[in-house]
């Protein structure tokens, strides 16, 4: 399914959203592409951010796709909103193991309040891809008002 | 619901395995307390964990979520066992704001195999407590063999 | 925790909603109780309604956890509202085997627009009861304007 | 992905199991077709299945959502298993209007234990398709023994 972005700046918007991140910055995250509907974030394998078998922990797995999916709905949204997850779920599939970890996020739904979006994490080494984990997640639509009003709207 | 544990050395057990995952000491986590079926996990705020409003990232939410409700689940596991997170379901119910966020997890019902838990996360200020997240988790109990070995069992 | 309920003839309101669902009368479900942020919905067990060992099936579980939690929510919400499911996500955690199963639903935070209830499936036998699956679920808070012209606000 | 069946006849398997299911014939449930880790289930509009507005109640869209999906990992199990719903996840995405739904499902990662599958529902009218819910649901495979047995393996 294709969809028509609202915002034509969706690109800039989103990526001025994600610079904003500092967690993306803390664990060397990259905006890797974001298109209508769709974006890709990045994470190479990082030692320190291991559960007990030496695997990337859950929660960092978790905050790709989230991040990815965030952005994916928001690319979709209107040039004066702001995005925020009311929740999501996520299947751990296989152990996350791999030089490089990539959330790819596409919309199923867009809604003008709440947009409907999967996110696949995907851990790559040399030509091989591996599904690691699945996520189908709610986000929200908020107006860009200062944050503090904004999230009053919940 | 009282839980008895079937390893009277459990919080030694769930101790070291929280001390194997690298990423407690990456972003600042500790295990506050561990009982049988319960478990509490604190992250003092960081202005490098946030997302695009300043607000603790959804994933490093989930992250604390997780480990709680990991080791919770594990404190009630056989002595030669190991845990890891099948799925969960996570709804971030208000900004993720406070001076240190605590993840409490409570089983639901152990099994031999599938164990279900609940992590609530609370952002505390001074005095004042408020539930930022509710999880809801799925834990399988694996042979502590090899990891290797270990994750062809799912 | 206790909520404040905004229209004081909640219960009035909750019961002509699920008087108004056709599938309580075919399942032969019941309203036991409502309260402020709380629902209670029976149904007996029916060797019609069942999966391929005999169980009540899983989507007929849901059915009751999803009638229970919506009408937890919308018991807190204003006169001139109505309720819809937004998602859920539920643990089937022992086989339903019972003479009667209840559907207990309580509200964890009430929003505005969005509000989250976790329901629990109990299986009764005589004074046996065992919990058969937990739901954590989230709710939307429409305009009770005519159903079509709602729905758009998703 | 393709998915070959450790079972040959995984289709009579698939057929008898559902025809056990007796919620199949009181709904009127038809099972439209399945395949290697892909399994349909169709439903027509009942007008004594429905919620407060109309719809088709969200516990029926989850019923032919999540048989669709236990049938879609069944039939990638051996020939001497059987399936249970561990947990599922759904959106309702839009509300269930139609003349017939058709709930869609497809393994996205089989497993000796764990079998992860997404459902979609779609409503049907004339040659109009619009989907109402998705579903990202985990499945266990069971020793096909006596169904007691069976399930203490949980």
């Amino acid at each position: 399914m294709t969809f028509i972005p609202k915002d034509p700046h969706f690109e800039a918007r989103v990526r001025a959203s994600f610079a904003r991140q500092t967690i993306n910055k803390a664990l060397g995250c990259e905006l890797t592409s974001v298109g209508p509907g769709t974006c890709v974030v990045r994470l190479p394998h990082n030692p320190t951010l291991c559960q007990q078998h030496g695997y990337m922990h859950a929660g960092i797995t978790t905050t790709i796709a989230d991040t990815a999916a965030g952005y994916a709905a928001f690319s979709l949204m209107p040039a004066d909103s702001d995005v925020v997850s009311v929740e999501f779920k996520i299947n751990l599939m296989a152990p996350a193991v791999g030089e490089v970890f990539e959330a790819r996020a596409k919309v199923d739904r867009p809604g003008r309040s709440l947009t409907v979006v999967r996110s696949e994490v995907v851990a790559i080494t040399g030509e091989k891809e591996t599904t690691v984990a699945l996520m189908q997640a709610t986000m929200i639509c908020l107006p860009s008002a200062p944050a503090k009003t904004a999230t009053k709207a919940l």
